[in-house]
């Protein structure tokens, strides 16, 4: 499908996400191409808002490989949004200044429930799949790129509630009061995840990360039911190889930290940890059967670079001399973050790391 | 100090507290004295503001009695505001409409910390122990009277960031920048709040509960130092008798699930549970070392009968037939819901409950 790719020059990432040894501990910071960086700001400015630079892919390429330009990251993500899905379904996504995404039809009735479908992915996404393969042949074989999605649960939380939320109240309600119709929705979304992870798959990204920044909010219970079976489904449904190498998935609850042993039951290769979680703790209760993914406070780029460099150690020596450990932050990096912050964090990470491999 | 107080009729909730047997689980709801209530809707509309609710003893004491004519509920709550220690303190507290409480003059710099000094009880929040008193009268001992106070973590988050916040910027940049400064802080306020609360007590609060609503949102070793230190000090610093009887301690940490050795190794009598964590899974983790309080999600007050009742039949069986269990929501009841729903909740624990004792 696509032409010959260059051999990867740096596979830390996706090794450590395979459990196999590596030289130094591999490292990337979630919301890494980001409004910390002035030039990702400029280029935002150039292009007009934040969709219409996720939409061209010569611009989501261009912002992509900004921090690479700055950082000695083992891995690139893709620049996109998490709502591409719920938007690519016709429910007219928008932002609004200092209010975040939101939804022109919200999902709230049976009508609306039935209306959605799986989206084209060539028709409706293919933006995505271009930008992934515009970003994959300028990355020339450095660094791995990673795809990603938001859970059907989280981008459910989004359609149902028609943007942000803090209380969760139209999802919940739904949830409790008709939860057949909320199954509707997420086996929806659900379907819709494997179809637009598997085209990034096949149009060049080499690990996946399902993002479920909501599933936090949920009782034991619930999470199980409404977020994480069908998470499972799309693990079951998903690529796992790729370009002759293993395509690992990676799956990042904020706040999850008391499901780790169910969430590494999926058969997902890693699991991303927020910083409320010890991950010596967090590798002690799953032990190798996962790779484990972060987990640095975001908030500890607002110190002095020996303050950084004395949390990374701490986090590495409490993880210690095991395989399977990539470095990251247990959250997006803030945009009020100094970049020469998110410097001294990636060097500390490969200079201190090394005694540990 | 008091004058005599009628014998108490209802000691449910003392009893559980202090994991004794009952003949029904005791109940009550964070925030059930609110918004909810068209009652109090109409009270506040005549009061004018939050904060005039709160500072008059009638107002207050008329809003704490509201749903306990209502609802069949084991316990009262002081009504006041979570931030009457840090506006004593001369911040200049304020609600902007729908923007939640916010301050005049935040503390960010090293003069504005050291300036800080544990607030007179008697001239700078007299008016609050009037309100427990008034309260404690007019319950002639139909049931116990809870008193409450922010634990200092959560009172420094909204001190340091001048409101509520997202990602908490300012104080985690002093955490991590200068956590001396910090440190002075907390202690400032780990003596207010000793202070505040025995105060309560001398009054006649009954059991104290602390509320650490966003202790969740640090890593396990920042929770220890920065948050459940102070609250080990305040545990230790509480008058635990009055009137011849135990006066209980909660400690309620929301999403603290991951620390709650750590929270019972306290001394607390008990500790409150929000609904992330399931509540036989903690019984087992801390044993009858503390009682539990807690913890349906609030939003399942958003279904009907049926549901509300399944979802506490649930609780209560997963904590099966031992002693030490308080019912409650696993944080504050939602603005939005019925307060028929709230009835059918509190008649349902009492109901399910009797054969498990």
């Amino acid at each position: 499908m696509n032409a010959a790719k260059p051999e990867l020059k740096n596979d830390r990432f996706l090794r450590a996400l395979m459990g196999q040894p590596v030289d130094a501990t591999p490292v990337w910071m979630m919301r890494q191409a980001g409004r910390y960086l002035p030039e990702y700001r400029a280029l935002r400015a150039e292009a007009g808002d934040f969709l219409s630079l996720c939409k061209n892919a010569d611009f989501a390429c261009e912002v992509t490989l900004q921090p690479l330009r700055r950082y000695d990251l083992d891995a690139a993500i893709l620049f996109s949004d998490i709502l591409t899905i719920p938007d690519a379904m016709g429910l007219g996504l928008y932002f609004e200044t200092g209010e975040g995404p939101k939804f022109e039809k919200p999902v709230r009735t049976e009508a609306d429930v039935t209306a959605l479908t799986v989206p084209d992915m060539d028709a409706d996404l293919g933006y995505v799949m271009n930008a992934v393969s515009t970003i994959r042949s300028a990355l020339s074989g450095d660094v791995p790129l990673i795809g990603f999605s938001g859970s059907p649960w989280t981008l459910a939380t989004y359609m149902i509630e028609g943007g942000s939320s803090k209380d969760f109240r139209q999802i919940k309600a739904m949830m409790y009061s008709t939860p057949e119709l909320l199954h509707q929705v997420l086996s929806v979304l659900a379907d819709s995840v494997i179809a637009y992870l598997n085209a990034q798959i096949a149009a060049g990204a080499q690990a996946v990360q399902i993002f479920d920044t909501w599933g936090g909010v949920l009782s034991g219970p619930c999470y199980q039911i409404f977020s994480l079976d069908y998470m499972q489904r799309i693990v079951n449904g998903l690529t796992r190889e790729s370009e002759g190498r293993s395509v690992p998935i990676i799956l990042f609850t904020k706040n999850g930290g008391q499901w780790l042993e169910k969430m590494a039951a999926t058969g997902a290769d890693a699991l991303g940890l927020d910083w409320t979680i010890e991950v010596g703790q967090a590798h002690s209760r799953v032990g190798s059967k996962v790779a484990l993914q972060g987990n640095m406070d975001p908030s500890v780029l607002y110190a002095d670079a020996p303050t950084i460099q004395a949390e990374v150690g701490r986090i590495l020596a409490d993880f210690g001399s095991n395989d399977g450990h990539v470095f990251n932050l247990g959250h997006g990096i803030h945009q009020f973050v100094d970049p020469q912050s998110a410097k001294t964090f990636v060097d500390a990470v490969h200079d201190q790391s090394a005694q540990y491999h």
